[in-house]
C-alpha cells in the first residue's frame, strides 16, 4: 500500500515519469550532469516520497543520464516505500550514529555513495537555498566529490512545477474547499472573550478533517492571527490572551490536501470598525477585483502587481511587499514555490495551469488587513479556489 | 506589550543577560570575534524573538564585544519589537525585493550591514548545520565578509541552553501537561471506524487548548501515527484511511508551551495484540524502568543507553538508533536540541536541569512500538514530566 493509493492521490506513472523528463531536459541544457534535490516539495513532486523526516538530511541524486537514487537516515529509508515510487534498489539507508556528531555528517556518506552514479567530472547541481541542505551540508557533498564541481540549480525543480497538471489542479480544488471550511469556522467562532488558542483549536480540527470525502492534510505553516495592535505585523502566531470588543484580527491559514495548499487570509472585527479599516477593506477589494480581472494567460507577473497598485494609489495607500507568489506543493516552513511573484519587474509570463496566493496584506503601524485569495491562471482568466466574499467581517 | 508578558513567560533581563554572557564567553573562549545565530530556538533563547519567518533568512549578529543586532526581512523586522527584547536600533529590516530572486540574496544586504558591528579580521562563527542557514546564505555572508573566515560555531548556543534555568523548567512542567491531555485524547478516542485525520484534529486541538490556565503553542512536528504495517516506520504522518480491528497504532506528539517542547509517545493495539507485540510492550517497559532509574546527576548519555540495551539484549531484542536526546525549545522541523543523544559513546556526563526525551522506539519488519517519556535530570535522579502508565494501550 502506498500514500498515492492512501490519500487517493493517484499520480499516474507515467506523470512522473513527465516530471522526471523534464528535470533532465533542463539539468542537460544547463550542461549539468546531476541534481541533488533536498527540498522535501522537491522530493515529493519527484517521487512521491512523503515523511516528516526532512529534519535529518535526506537527499534524491538525479543524474542527467541515469535513475534516481534516495538518500535518507537508516529509519526513514527502511519506510520510504510506503510513499515514494523508487524500488527498494534505489533508497539508501544511511546510519544512525551519523545523525547530529559535530565529527561527521551524513552527507559525508552520502557522497561516497553518490559518486558512484555521478559521471566524473561532470557539475553537480545543489538546490542551495532550499531549507533543508544546510551550509555544512553543502561543505561536506563537495568535499566528498573532489572530482566535481556544486553548482547552484537556482531552483531548477520548483521552476519546473510551475503550471500544474490536471492531477495537481484537482489536489488544489479539494484544498479550497478545506480552506474554505476552515476559514469559515475561524470567522464565526471569533468571539470576544474567547482565547486565541481556543480558536486556533477549532481551525486546526477543521485543517485536518476536512471533508468527509476528503480528509486534510498538515500545513506548512500553522494558523496565524495577529490581533490588535500587533495585526500591524504579519507573522505573530498565537497566544493565550482572550479577543476583546474594539481590536481586528487578521487571519491566514490553509487548507491542504496531499501536500497541495490552498492559503487563505480574512480580517475580522469585533464590534465597529474604525473608519480607516473600513476604508482599506473597500479599497483592498476594488484592488482584488482590479488583481483577479488582471490575471490570466499571457499577462506578467509586473502587470497584475501593476493593476492592484493602480488602484490603492488612487487612493493614496502604499504596499510595498509582493502581492502573491506561486503556490502548489508545500512543506514546512513555507507554501510558497519560491518562484514567481507578483510584484514590480517580474517579467514571467502567466500561462494556463499556473497557481497563486493573491494576498493583499495591509500592515500598517498598529494595524492591519489581509484579503487573500488562491487562484488558478486559465486560459482567458482566473479561477477561484474558494468562495467566500472579498469583504471585512463585522462581529458586534 | 510583549510575548512574554503574553505567554506568561516572564524571562527575567537577568536570564537573558546570563544567557548572551555565556554565549560571549564561549567566543571567547574559542577565539572568535562574533557569531551569526539562525537557528530560530536560539535566537528565541537569546533575544525572545517569536515569529513564523524563519522561512526567509533571519540571523542575529552577537559581537563578542558588543550588543547583538537582528536582521530580517522589512515587514518582519518592523513588528520584531512585539517579542524580542531588543531596542529598534539593535533591529535591521533588509528590502523586500530581496526575497526569493535568483541574482541578489538577502545575506548580501546582511553581510553590508553586520561588518559595520564586526571587528576587522576575527573569525566569525556561524550555525553551518541549522536548520535556515542555507548553503547559498553562507556563501553569500562570505562573500560580504572577506576580510573574515566563517566558521562552524558547532552548535554553540544549543550546548549553552542544555541545562535549564527553573524559568525553563516551569515552562517545560507546562508542557508536559499539555502533552499528557494531548496523548490521553488520543488514546480514548482512537477507534475503529474513526479516520486518522479526524483523531488527528482532536489531538491538534488538544495541543492548542493546553489547558485552562496556560494555552498550548504550536508544535515543532505534526502528531505522527503511523498505523498497521506502516507502524514499522517512525516519520509518516496521517492520512484519511480508517482506524481498523487488528491493527496497531504508534502516536508520537507533543505538548507545547512558549516553545518549550514535551514529546511523548505511545502505541494503541485496536483488539486483541499479537504476541509479539504484548511481549515487546513488556520489554521495552522493563527497558524504560532501567532507563529511568539509571538517569541522575553524574552519568553519562552512553551508560544510560547501555541500561536500556541490556534489558532488550537479555529478551533477544535489538534497537539501532539512539534511545533519547536533549529537548526544551523548538521550531519546526525538530524539537530536539542536536546536542546530547542517548546512545553508545556519548561521553556527555548528564547534570541537574538538563531535559530529556527518552524515546523507545522499536521499528520492526511491517510492525513497531512506541514509548516515551520527557524527563528532568536531578541530582538524585530524574523527574517525568507526564504521568500516564507505560504500558500498551489495548482497545477491544
Amino acid at each position: 500500500m502506498s500514500v498515492p493509493d492512501l490519500l487517493e492521490q493517484a499520480v499516474e506513472p507515467t506523470e512522473y515519469a513527465g516530471r522526471l523528463r523534464r528535470v533532465r531536459a533542463a539539468l542537460a541544457e544547463r550542461g549539468f550532469g546531476a541534481l541533488v534535490v533536498s527540498d522535501p516539495a522537491n522530493l515529493f513532486y519527484l517521487t512521491g516520497y512523503d515523511a516528516w523526516s526532512f529534519y535529518t538530511p535526506q537527499c534524491l541524486v538525479v543524474p542527467t543520464d541515469g535513475e534516481p537514487h534516495l538518500f535518507a537516515r537508516a529509519m526513514d529509508a527502511a519506510g520510504a516505500s510506503y510513499t515514494c515510487n523508487l524500488r527498494d534498489d534505489q533508497i539508501h539507508g544511511y546510519p544512525e550514529d551519523l545523525v547530529h556528531r559535530p565529527d561527521v555528517h551524513p552527507y559525508d556518506w552520502i557522497a561516497g555513495m553518490a559518486g558512484d552514479l555521478i559521471p566524473a567530472g561532470v557539475d553537480v547541481a545543489v538546490e542551495a537555498d532550499a531549507h533543508y541542505f544546510s551550509a555544512r551540508g553543502y561543505l561536506a557533498l563537495g568535499n566528498g566529490l573532489p572530482g566535481h564541481r556544486l553548482v547552484d540549480s537556482t531552483e531548477l525543480v520548483n521552476w519546473i512545477r510551475l503550471v500544474k497538471s490536471p492531477h495537481e489542479l484537482r489536489q488544489l480544488r479539494i484544498a479550497g474547499a478545506i480552506a474554505e471550511n476552515a476559514m469559515r469556522i475561524a470567522l464565526d467562532q471569533l468571539q470576544p472573550g474567547k482565547r486565541q488558542c481556543d480558536l486556533v483549536a477549532e481551525i486546526l480540527a477543521a485543517q485536518a478533517t476536512g471533508t468527509p470525502e476528503h480528509g486534510g492534510d498538515y500545513p506548512a505553516i500553522v494558523p496565524m492571527l495577529p490581533t490588535g495592535d500587533a495585526a500591524g505585523t504579519p507573522h505573530l502566531t498565537w497566544t493565550d490572551r482572550p479577543f476583546v470588543s474594539g481590536e481586528a484580527t487578521t487571519i491566514e491559514l490553509a487548507g491542504v490536501f496531499g501536500r497541495y495548499h490552498a492559503p487563505l487570509a480574512r480580517t475580522v472585527m469585533l464590534g465597529d470598525p474604525p473608519q480607516r479599516l473600513r476604508e482599506t477593506a473597500k479599497i483592498v477589494a476594488e484592488g482584488m477585483r482590479a488583481t483577479l480581472s488582471t490575471i490570466r494567460a499571457g499577462v506578467t507577473g509586473s502587470v497584475v502587481h501593476s493593476a492592484f497598485n493602480d488602484v490603492i494609489a488612487a487612493h493614496g495607500l502604499v504596499k510595498d511587499s509582493r502581492i502573491g507568489y506561486s503556490i502548489g506543493i508545500g512543506y514546512p516552513p513555507d507554501w510558497g514555490e519560491r518562484t514567481v511573484s507578483l510584484r514590480p519587474g517580474e517579467t514571467t509570463v502567466l500561462t494556463a495551469g499556473m497557481a497563486f496566493h493573491v494576498i493583499l496584506g495591509m500592515w500598517m503601524d498598529g494595524w492591519g488587513y489581509e484579503l487573500s485569495e488562491p487562484v488558478v491562471v486559465t486560459e482567458d482568466g482566473v479561477a477561484r479556489l474558494t468562495g467566500l466574499p472579498h469583504e471585512l467581517t463585522i462581529r458586534r
